[in-house]
């Protein structure tokens, strides 16, 4: 399909924007210059020199006059492209890639363009389709480049934009011969020490034995695959929107209601990305835990990582990870209470306040709300202590006079789970407990008819409020 | 991976449950067989002669002595492939493959077996994955062959399973010689006339030389892409269920509301695969088109199709199509009106009472359901009459004496979608137009304080009834 201009596909891009093109002054790149500058489009040429071979210089030299002689603005820079793969352990490839595209949105942010542009084509993409095919990729790899992307990585606002993803190699070339441009030709691109130069000139003239059409079969492929991933991603991403409560360095909190409403190959990769946030260098996570994990039981996953149910919550989390709560206090330093509000961290508070007795005996025998107490105040002359749970811990529970249970067994009572216990809350008059919020109040301290002050004591979480 | 029986990866299958097995004698089925029969399966041997060669029938006998020796039922039956492909404009590999499959549904469901299990290995998934890969196909034929399926076209119920999909064949063969099973060797699995035996003995050893272990990442792209696949599929799926509120030979209605709370790429979708269900031998759309319908404007897309706004629908369907409607009553032929209810089909009823007049004037006036009208029943005398408008038709509108306005125009003022025209119903008295339903009342009925006796009439659309 040698395409020319008139009928070229319209570019699907914004008339008028300022462009940084990176040129190499191959066949690609010089077309897509040539192209971009047809159509009116302000640019600004960008030419990278890897410095991997004698010829470099001249090249960047090439574009520099071309760009002069279209009267476009024009920048360069260079680095060592061997030594930066060495040191970061990357292949030649990826480390002249990782600094091109530096250069390139480091010079498009100074000149305030709006996209770099970049002259992959069909064949290029027909190329990185066929390398992720032979190494088994899934969807991400076989999808290919797409033709406008985001990499947060150079910049989180300019796009990569590749207007020539639909012209193939031919086209380009086909092109140039028309406008009687002269690109360069790189002698690397027929190096086959390079994996990808062994693809193109070894490996699809033979897949063309069995397809001729290959290229152009390999890029429509990868144009619908690209679409099934985008769609797959924006409803995973939604869904991680609706269910994700909260996260930090070392969890991810999930809403378990609206698990349940997903599709579970949803919640399968909602686990995935949760295990890929929190462990970023994670290799694979076992299908078959995935799978479990998904039916919402508890499950060891990969990385010291396993899912965990509390309350109306789902974690994904490692085993040393310190979880909010959002079902109970918990607490770190001891503190004395005092009147008015105090922040006890990841959303909670404690309120206290002194009020006259009157009739809140029935009210606190009949208070269903476990986080609530009121305390007589004659008896607390010695000032309110909270504190956290310590082993050993003993009291009175109300409604047990002369009898004392260890904390520890109501903790196991009462299912509460084991990372919790911790930093269980206690109220203490002196050493006493007089109160463990969430189970139990002690005898010694409750209302009765002679009480004339009360203070009542209340923990509360508040989603949103730190 | 050559792995003695004792380290195969557990059978994703029911213990006990009765299987028909595939077997041709080849490696593959036979270490299938042999498998299933060393895990205590009940096993019915099918074997199908595709006349194809002179030694098929031989294949046969050594699969029924086979059997026989395991002391299984064994089944076969013959038919003439290269006949069936010539009729059908099938290749010979597409028309051995039906009539196979037909014949192992047919004794499977003759036996009762619970499924049909066939010798695919990982070298058949890789060859499967090439096949579509070279093709240029999308997720739906890159996700290659699954593990368990229903096929609904040989039958609803009975699925086929690969147990072997994660063997390669080289596990099937040594399986063979571990158990001293001679299999038969099929001479046209050599025969490179045959596509797929090209990619099995010179594209994949080519592809080796790339990477060597390309059947296993090719089979391990197919697993992922499987997923993939299925939780798009089960995610359009249940969007369908939500959106879809009735289909017909010629269209699909969407809820339109349900349709604005979609990813649009889900939309697409739905889209997508109502121009398919309903024109099921279309080429393909137009993705712009695609793309543009899912932003619900109206769009030409192919093959006749279009998508069409109305109330809260958003109809995909063919110009010629008949649409039912939940907005507005059509009648076909016309009827006497009497006391009670008529069915006028797609969910319309049309209720008639008559009544004591008492206070329905001032009702009737300020009545706001433009489906309900009360007429004088003394005016009625020569009975009333219900029909489908007519080219021509004028009526004297309420609230205009004496002047006559035409149908027509009140259709075009009123915006009334053209399709619905030719059956909108009108009521007669005689050949006078005493009410056009959803639109205005007749002057010469109307009640006054005069009319001792009304006849109510309404039309009203129920839901789910037809």
């Amino acid at each position: 399909m040698i395409m020319a201009a008139a009928n070229l596909p319209p570019l699907d891009l914004q008339p008028g924007i300022l462009i940084t093109a990176g040129v190499s002054g191959g066949p690609d790149s010089l077309a897509l210059l040539h192209y971009l500058h047809s159509l009116h489009y302000p640019l600004l040429v960008a030419s990278f020199n890897h410095r991997l071979r004698p010829g470099a210089e001249t090249d960047i030299n090439f574009v520099r006059a071309f760009a002069a002689s279209l009267g476009l603005p024009f920048v360069t820079d260079s680095a060592d492209v061997a030594a930066h793969a060495a040191a970061q352990g990357l292949s030649i490839e990826e480390a002249a890639r990782e600094l091109r595209y530096q250069f390139l949105f480091r010079e498009a942010r100074k000149a305030g363009a709006q996209v770099v542009a970049v002259g992959h084509t069909a064949d290029d993409q027909a190329e990185t389709v066929l390398m992720h095919f032979l190494r088994g990729s899934g969807l991400s790899g076989l999808k290919g480049m797409p033709a406008r992307i985001i990499l947060p990585v150079f910049d989180a606002e300019i796009p990569l934009v590749r207007p020539l993803l639909n012209w193939t190699r031919s086209d380009t070339e086909a092109y140039c011969r028309q406008h009687a441009l002269e690109p360069r030709i790189d002698p690397t691109n027929t190096d086959t020490h390079y994996f990808r130069n062994r693809l193109r000139h070894e490996l699809l003239p033979i897949l063309e034995q069995y397809n001729p059409q290959i290229r152009q079969s390999l890029a429509r492929s990868a144009q619908t695959l690209q679409r099934d991933y985008t769609l797959l991603n924006s409803l995973i991403e939604t869904a991680w929107q609706k269910t994700v409560r909260s996260s930090g360095p070392e969890f991810v909190e999930f809403e378990r209601a609206g698990l349940e409403k997903l599709d579970p190959g949803l919640t399968r990769n909602l686990f995935r990305k949760a295990a890929f946030e929190l462990r970023p260098g994670l290799r694979d996570i076992d299908f078959e835990a995935l799978e479990r994990a998904a039916t919402l039981k508890p499950v060891d996953l990969a990385g010291g990582l396993k899912t965990y149910l509390e309350g109306d919550s789902l974690y994904l989390t490692s085993d040393t990870a310190s979880l909010p709560s959002t079902v109970w206090p918990q607490i770190s330093a001891p503190f004395s209470l005092l009147a008015g509000r105090t922040a006890l961290g990841n959303g909670w508070f404690l309120t206290c306040q002194e009020m006259n007795a009157d009739n809140l005996q029935a009210v606190a025998r009949s208070n269903p709300d476990k986080l609530t107490a009121w305390l007589a105040a004659e008896l607390n002359t010695g000032g309110l202590q909270a504190r956290a749970y310590r082993s050993g811990d003993r009291f009175e529970p109300l409604g047990m006079p002369h009898q004392t249970i260890k904390l520890a067994e109501l903790f196991i009572n009462q299912k509460i789970p084991q990372r919790l216990r911790r930093a269980w809350p206690v109220i203490c008059v002196s050493d006493e407990i007089a109160w463990v919020p969430g189970l139990r109040q002690a005898e010694p301290f409750k209302i009765t008819e002679k009480t004339l002050r009360v203070v009542k004591i209340e923990f509360k979480y508040e989603a949103g409020q730190v």
